[in-house]
């Protein structure tokens, strides 16, 4: 046989929903079987969700889990199919797993080699390695199995396998987004794709998980690097898709460094699992149409993973409704819509709280956008709780001046508001903050930072505009009001108040906040690289000093590279 | 050469002041020689202090890091001082490291080989792990070096160095303080010394750095593993000690298991490091008094590291005074007293916020309190702030009852009134929230929840008012008043209010906290344990349901082998 139909089970599962997964996973298997899938891969880790953290200290949870598995297998019986998914199993340690299944049979586990310990990642602090690649014969294919980082280095297990006795390369990722993930997760693939001479699979998890988007993009990769099979971006998919090794038998007769390498350099310790070949008994469905879905536009995706972690944010935690503080400035608009997208305008309750400094404009500008999007509205003056609030701090405050104190009691009252609608309601509220104002302290902790999830907490503040752009350009109308756009941004805690009274130019801002968050660039560098020194020094000093700010926000969508979440641990108590 | 003077110098460093750092390590190597001492050993990571964290992923902080070293070792040259100092190196990888500085010059350079990546870390991250032990030559003496894990395992490096050429094992540590730590360690490290028939050599970090509180208590231990000098807990100590090796090489000779092992087993590869001989010339300082200084008893500890947490976060962020929510009840009450210990008594404001349902007795309760404590007071009741949220919102709430949401404003005004103090004053806020509530989410967001530093995040109720009667012991008066410890507890946000209507009795509450948060023990077996089964499911989901406050809460000091700190790392979208 050199004919086989790959099946990518691209889910969407909830950490520790460990009976809701099976069902989802058994589910599809039962479709992918029903089309005639000979080789059904599900992601890393799909039976748990990912990433489950510190769960996976509690034996309890990892026996569930195995307990779980074992239900499952026996529902998959199929002669025709084998079935790869990823747990984590426990003989003697812990591991990141992934079982393999035929008859309703686990007939063999692959355990996780390279554990990444960097960035968002923990893998360290619960598995330990697996250390031997492994083959599935069947007939006389070859099939190496891997999980996610097994697979990202040229010397990764993928290698190994290929160069004894795999045709094709299946991997099972749960790979979270950032800006430019999509195509360098491809180009890797690809270049193992070619170098092996290979068939690749790629299974990728979809889905939201707290500050985590998992954005699919499934794929299968000929032993050219060419993209063959995609599945869709940011949704839930099962991509079937025939795959003929004729062409990677024929290569790899005609590639010399292949058979030399083969014999000169001795493969290391292997699992090789014998199957039984491949029943073609009874009725095949036909040929399938090729599908190679687009991977969308970077814009569009990171607008697709706001909506989605939104989105999965509050169905995952049981919440339908949100409550968001609309102020008539651009990041609260753009979170209002981002929300209507992912739930519907029924489900979004804006909040108008104008204060003793809000203009007519922005006030007016808050109820359009409420309009424009179809929105609910609600309008809570705070005039006069600021006034108790003096009132009550006279005493106290006598003979000193307004300072930030009162900017902040305006910004804490608003968002005492909006958690009363919170709680009496059960909305969840949405803060609305982006990345450049929590990188550098200018945002109010229990104020306008008060809320269960932060949407645009990984957005720099040049491409919210950018994003609210592309929402009004995707709408054909001006859904976020061109007033919104274009105003200079204000909190108007104080008189005529303007964001860059406080910070440099946003496009100067995010540029260094780019380099020093993102990429931990030394600062002589950014001056290097054209950035002016004081401005330079400014920055940083308010990134450094925000520390404890962030500590207490709440989580948000990881976008860029580096977000202020897991993959962001500096001390508060730093004097570097 | 058969004696040695060892001079361990427990210091405490400021995290990422290497220049601060570099002047106390000089300082106390000059005290250190004019007392003697041969052999002085900092702590591990001493010069960037501990941990770091992703400082460290800075390539200017490492650099720095460097250069700082090699200003340091041109200053220490005595002909007769080997001095460890803990460090950052990067050659081709990055290591946790200990330069072993000698006339000057570094000579030689361990690379930690055990990396812990479990609880609150994350060496994984940022290092790779050395492979080869190092030994230290000086004249007839070997000196094994190792840091902190590596001595924690009986195949650790301690183990091979001593086997071999090693009477002397130095290890450089950074241990982190919870309830039951020293005595524990002080086996571990006893233990080593009895296996090996060796001296062990202990110098351990003192300071608070965030979440962790190190308890120094550095300590020498015979071959008998018997405890023969220990320096001060929670306090900066340079203590020098005379070894006599003569025990060793004697216990040696006669320890056939000894003599087998060493030719029987081939120690792996290894560093041998020779120094000239010692120096004698000059004149010798006199003998030394034997200095064992008591380990307090675990309660006093918990108090110590308490005070010491919390001193050292405010002095190491730059605050010199602390504003509290006095509520008349037990743990505002505490946090005072123990901010009174660590800062003095002008250093610390209470503030009463009467509101509608405060009681005349806490009411006059809280006053009692400072007037006890000799610090400040003020008093701002919220009731018309209160007022003015409940007109604001009337609208809105008409027709619907009162309930938790009402609560939650009366917290939020204190949080937002105890907020503009810290603002307007520059005070730091320090709340009183305790573990039981924190886990249970008996508390609220932006409410009590809300300030800069939490002291008893990691205090049960039960220990709280355990470590009340201490204070009150010890200051041999009631400094917290009778009243306030024996009354049943209340949050007084609506009338009659006691935690005992929301919560299990805090004995049985505690009981089944510690199982569940520290022990990660299996429900079945705490109803096993004779905990009954609706009171432990009532539990584990309030904790499982209150991540999402935890997240956004302040820091806090770390003393039971748990915190909810960086040692506990769950999801808030969790199923399970």
């Amino acid at each position: 046989m050199q004919k086989l139909r790959i099946g990518l089970a691209q889910i969407n599962p909830v950490v520790g929903d460990l009976k809701g997964n099976a069902r989802k996973i058994l589910a599809t298997a039962a479709r992918a079987e029903k089309n005639g899938t000979n080789l059904l891969v599900f992601p890393e880790m799909v039976l748990t969700g990912y990433p489950p953290e510190d769960l996976l200290l509690k034996p309890s949870f990892i026996r569930d889990n195995l307990k779980t598995l074992d239900k499952i297998r026996k529902e998959i019986r199929s002669p025709r199919m084998v079935t790869l998914i990823g747990h984590v199993d426990q003989k003697r340690n812990i591991h990141n797993a992934a079982a393999v299944i035929y008859k309703g049979k686990i007939v063999a586990t692959y355990y996780k080699i390279y554990l990444p310990n960097y960035g968002v990642f923990d893998e360290a602090r619960y598995f330990q390695p697996g250390y031997k690649p492994m083959v599935l014969k069947w007939g006389e294919m070859g099939i190496g199995i891997s999980t996610c980082d097994d697979m990202c280095y040229p010397e990764g297990s993928g290698y190994q396998v290929a160069l004894s006795e795999a045709e094709i390369l299946v991997n099972l990722s749960s790979l979270p987004y950032h800006v430019g993930k999509s195509e360098l997760r491809e180009r890797i693939f690809a270049t193992r794709a070619r170098e092996n001479v290979a068939v690749v699979a790629l299974c990728n998890l979809i889905g939201g998980q707290d500050e985590l988007v998992f954005d699919g993009s499934s794929a299968i990769f000929a032993p050219t690097g060419e993209v063959i099979a995609r599945a869709r971006a940011f949704e839930e998919d099962l991509l079937i898709a025939d795959v003929d090794l004729e062409q990677v038998f024929h290569q790899r007769l005609h590639d010399p460094r292949f058979r030399q390498e083969r014999i000169k350099k001795p493969v290391q310790e292997m699992d090789i699992v014998q199957l039984p070949a491949l029943s073609t008994r009874g009725s095949r469905p036909g040929a399938l149409k090729k599908r190679v879905e687009p991977i969308p536009d970077e814009r569009e995706m990171i607008l697709k993973a706001l909506i989605l972690g939104t989105r999965d944010y509050l169905k995952k935690n049981g919440f339908k409704k949100v409550v968001i503080g609309l102020s008539g400035g651009l990041d609260s608009s753009l979170v209002a819509a981002i929300a209507r997208e992912a739930l519907g305008p029924v489900n979004v309750i804006g909040v108008g709280m104008p204060g003793p400094f809000t203009s007519t404009a922005t006030r007016r500008d808050s109820k359009k956008v409420a309009e424009n999007l179809g929105i609910s509205f609600l309008e809570i003056p705070i005039k006069s709780i600021y006034s108790a609030y003096l009132e009550g701090l006279a005493d106290v405050f006598k003979g000193m001046r307004k300072d930030v104190t009162e900017e902040n009691i305006q910004a804490r009252i608003r968002g005492d508001l909006i958690m009363a609608l919170s709680n009496k309601f059960g909305w969840l509220v949405l803060t609305t903050g982006n990345k450049s104002e929590l990188a550098t302290g200018y945002c109010t902790l229990y104020g306008d930072m008060a809320g269960g999830f932060a949407v645009l907490k990984d957005i720099p503040k040049t491409m919210a505009y950018e994003i609210a752009r592309l929402i009004n350009r995707k709408a054909g109308k001006n859904l976020i009001p061109k007033s919104v756009i274009e105003r200079p941004p204000t909190a108007e805690l104080r008189p005529g108040q303007k964001d860059q009274d406080s910070l440099p130019p946003y496009e100067q801002l995010d540029q260094i906040l780019k380099a020093y968050i993102e990429e931990d660039m030394d600062p002589e560098k950014m001056i290097k690289h054209g950035a002016k020194a004081v401005t330079v020094k400014r920055v940083i000093r308010m990134v450094d000093k925000s520390e404890y700010k962030r500590r207490q926000a709440p989580p948000g969508i990881k976008i860029t590279p580096r977000a202020f979440g897991k993959d962001w641990r500096l001390p508060i108590t730093n004097r570097y």
